[in-house]
């Protein structure tokens, strides 16, 4: 079996230098650049997807859809699941990092963005940023969605969606492609490699370049490497 | 319980007036256009889809895609199901429209093009267009794939999808979202407003225009109209 990751390329956010978060930006025309070329280098490889995953942000549905066009694989089945979004960054979503670190300082700024289990600052459930009050969240219940998240959270948050979702569909199809976010994709790494939080977060997940896994019976991984 | 339907806009074939069928062509410049176009007038009449439906077919699936970042509903739910591809035109598919009327006669292609249920001559399995040669349809039972389709049999195939797959969407979503192609979306008039074979043949959708069916509880259209 394999499993390929793709994490989304530069989103217009990236430019700003803002935390993104759950925000729902859209890639750059580099970004979508990234996501045709990730789409050239899975196909040049010969690796051929049967089922996909993304997450419910535009960023992430995106690059898909433009590697799927590149692979002329647009007929794939594809799952979005907002269990695949990006950390949620809390009450820092849309400010800018540069400002945070002036307000905040940097110690505290590094540690919410490097430390495996520490939230930044919550939003409030009635914050126009909050997910229960944004259209594409209606209708799920509110107690399930973050208001902020350490990236244990995210992982915690993935984990079902690897196991109840991701195992299926691997065993069933061979080949699954997942596109999504920096963090999130951290969170299958670590599961698939078994990570210690140290490891984790000092992993860097470069954008667009296709990560593949080729995983034995137990979907344990006998090698993973960039294409 | 609305049901949107959405003809694909122009192709990369249109221009060139050649008999597409499930040639996996592209939109054109123009048809992008038109399925932006759709999206906006679908959001700004205040329809609020949740669930969608598209053929294995490019120009469908790109068209669904387009008009759903335009209603920034990219995370939808979207079932890509082959039964509602466009009707099958057998060995006619790639053929210059001209040069088929000059081969067969006037008569004749109208004939295929115009009657319900005569079918153009059929491609041989082994032909390099047949579906079952594919990637796409690899997986599927060769059997169940058509050579050759009239319109008649193309409503045969819809069927089950609408009564297998979008009728409990409806029930479950209340608005649904169908992009597809000339001849699978008559099917789905055709069922619909219980049109005779000499009405729907007759039946032409308009591309790019979203037609929106106001059905009641037992699935009766109370209203129709283009957006």
């Amino acid at each position: 079996m394999k499993l390929i990751l793709l994490r989304h390329g530069q989103s217009e956010w990236n430019l700003a230098n803002r935390f993104t978060g759950w925000t729902d930006v859209d890639l750059s025309p580099a970004g979508r650049d990234e996501a045709v070329s990730a789409g050239r280098r899975i196909a040049d490889a010969g690796i051929e997807p049967r089922y996909c995953f993304t997450s419910y942000l535009r960023r992430a549905i995106h690059t898909l859809q433009l590697a799927l066009g590149e692979m002329r694989r647009d007929y794939l089945p594809v799952v979005k699941d907002w269990h695949l979004n990006e950390r949620h960054y809390g009450a820092l979503q849309g400010l800018d990092k540069a400002d945070t670190a002036a307000r905040y300082g940097d110690e505290q700024v590094h540690t919410w963005r490097r430390s495996y289990d520490v939230r930044p600052p919550a939003l409030e459930p009635t914050d126009s940023r909050s997910p229960a009050l944004q259209p594409m969240y209606a209708g799920l219940d509110p107690r399930s969605l973050p208001l902020t998240e350490s990236l244990a959270d995210t992982v915690a948050r993935v984990r079902p969606c690897w196991e109840e979702l991701m195992v299926p569909a691997l065993r069933l199809y061979g080949t699954v492609l997942v596109a999504a976010h920096g963090n999130s994709l951290r969170a299958l790494v670590m599961m698939l490699r078994g990570l210690s939080a140290e490891e984790v977060v000092s992993l860097e997940i470069p954008t667009g370049a296709p990560l593949v896994f080729e995983l034995d019976d137990a979907l344990k991984p006998l090698s993973h490497k960039y294409l």
